[in-house]
């Protein structure tokens, strides 16, 4: 895909966000990365979604430098950095307030998996980040994100659970494109409401067993497959 | 019915799932049944909506074997036919992760009946299934599925009492008609809702007396129903 | 205001209360009536509202005998004739299964005025009714709904507390006029929902209290308002 | 800005809190303050929205008279009043019965700050006013509001926290511009909304530590601001 396609796709991701009501106000930025071109295209800071073009999103370099766009990358740059470096197999980065997964970020509480839409998408609990110390906060903030999501997937593949809750603050869900970031943040949003309602009627509900779990991810994941128009 | 006039209604009932909300991303599938002929017909899986046509619709025999139609059937088929198998008197079906029908499923309870609205479709609480062994998921799963509702409903009549919940799952209702699953999956989700936010009211609300829940659902079926333009 | 009016009057009314989102199905009804002709005006029994017109409504008289029309009237009629008796100062009514209010009549708990939204319109917690009896239920059903309410009220004007929950059922509300009734519906579902969620936040939170209550209702309400463009 | 352009600013306000679903009905009013020339804009009382235009919004001095408009002034106004009086730094004032945020101020507590979402808007949480006396509500009780409001800001910047509750009734916002205030009320809700999402999850959830709140209030506001297009 072009940089000038990339433009695009990104664009849309972040209107994508608004229409389907992930974001409110300009809380939410969409990515996506070139890794053979070594650059990244972002949402610009704080401009209105109205008015936003394809020629509107920022080019930089990996270490975060504008090589293209006459605005400036949205704050959250360094975060989307660092989860590219992180993460080699993603390919785009969503962010979003949206609702329900930002109350469980508040909340400091991994959204367990209850149940079958859930599992369908994210093998196993979406986890929450451990919150930042104040030198976190007070040096190079937004780095430090990434670097905390980073941690809370060690030893765990990022396209299995490609979602994550920041402590605090609000999620941020990626894939192996940005579109497909959005689609992740867009199930998220609706497994935190189902799995707040769950535990409002039954507030012990136990995570679903590894066997469901194993069997709804993988009937649309990986090599054996066999949701959808595959052959 | 002719088959094609089938696949139109099929169609429109699964169009109606998303219409209503009870659908979200292609999470849901609806179908129906003519017995005479020994087919069903059912929606392709993991198809946008936006983009599904009658002629989409898949066309299988009593077996499950595509007789008709170049996509492959929902992954759900099985369930569908154990239930046409189960249940004789039904002629269509209609599945969705609908939001509040949805927690139930997930916290494994049943819907009580704890008003009217309620009482006016469903005679009695709506169950839930027993959750599925690892040897029945990682077998037959969706055909497990259709069994285990069929087991939830020994010694009650299918029509009095049109939606099940699956457990950690999601519902699936049905009805004389395609059309009517698609409705009883409508008021389901009401009534789901209802009964959440009633127990958030009042923890301990009991289900409605017997007198009123026969009352209602008399009033609207059956040979001494009085609701309507019936005459 | 002329039968002929009166009929465009409740049809309005009735479709106000899908507009709103007060309605679902064909869960609700309105009515009105002129009390010099004795004529009551009321909407048809299970009528889908997408094609309800003016002349579909149903005018009765004051025993419940069709005067003219072509199609049965609501089920809810009696209990419409019992509020009428029982209420000389009211002029119409109106019925719906709103979520938050049928929730609260689910549960069978009069809702607390905890705030100023409450008591700008009804002067005092809105009452539920005592469950029916057997006998009630089985015998003139609709008309006994009708005699709780007024039991509800005794000791208490209906136009100061213009809405009743009836026991695990729903809410009906009343006015002046059918377009009061529909507004008052209205604003007993935001004051059901504002409830729900105070109480979700303080659970003991107590009602406010009465110089406040008054206050709030006599702004709006009686010779002493000063609210809106009165002079 | 001119005293018409301030006019259209109000009527554009009053309009935005409909559009954005913070008013019903007619709970809700806006009005902004041109300092140099002693006027006071503001919403009239009562009048449907779906008609009003800036020719509509009524002028007043700095003592409530009306010195233009045909029309009688939001009920509200003295509390405006008592409110650009206390805070010298504001130019416009939004009052809605927003659903969450009303939750809050009818269950008498103050909205904790427990994410980035609050703290990028409101540095600390947002107060609630101490419940008026019987004296105050039978008194001058639309400017004993305003002076509630003032004493629950003593040794707080207005514009660092720019929204409060008053007990028992709803929300006030307000701002450098009216614009800015409506803004403020929208936030809040969303604040508000999440807050009570977030210690559904977890009852005891603690506000965020002051770093955090710091950070974030400070990326967006001040000198050393660095979110959005500034240079």
């Amino acid at each position: 895909m072009s940089i000038a396609d990339l433009k695009k796709a990104v664009c849309d991701a972040n209107l994508d966000l608004v229409f389907h009501g992930l974001v409110k106000f300009t809380f939410g930025n969409a990515s996506a990365i070139d890794r053979e071109a070594g650059r990244v295209v972002i949402k610009p800071s704080g401009v209105p979604y109205e008015k936003m073009k394809p020629r509107d999103m920022v080019v930089v370099d990996l270490a975060g430098q504008v090589v293209e766009g006459d605005l400036k990358p949205s704050v959250d740059l360094p975060t989307h950095l660092a989860l590219y470096e992180a993460f080699p197999s993603i390919g785009g980065i969503a962010h979003a307030h949206s609702h329900y997964a930002t109350a469980w970020a508040q909340a400091c509480r991994a959204i367990p998996c209850l149940g079958t839409t859930h599992a369908d998408y994210f093998r196993g609990e979406v986890p929450v980040t451990t919150p930042l110390t104040h030198e976190d906060v007070n040096g190079d903030y937004e780095h430090a994100i990434g670097a905390s999501i980073a941690r809370a997937f060690t030893g765990r593949d990022p396209l299995e659970c490609s979602a994550v809750l920041v402590a605090n603050h609000a999620p941020f869900a990626w894939g192996a494109t940005v579109a497909d970031a959005v689609e992740h943040a867009r199930v998220l949003e609706e497994a935190a409401a189902l799995a707040l309602h769950t535990l409002a009627i039954s507030p012990g509900a136990p995570p679903v067993p590894g066997h469901l779990l194993d069997k709804h991810f993988l009937r649309k994941h990986g090599n054996a497959a066999y949701y959808g128009q595959r052959r």
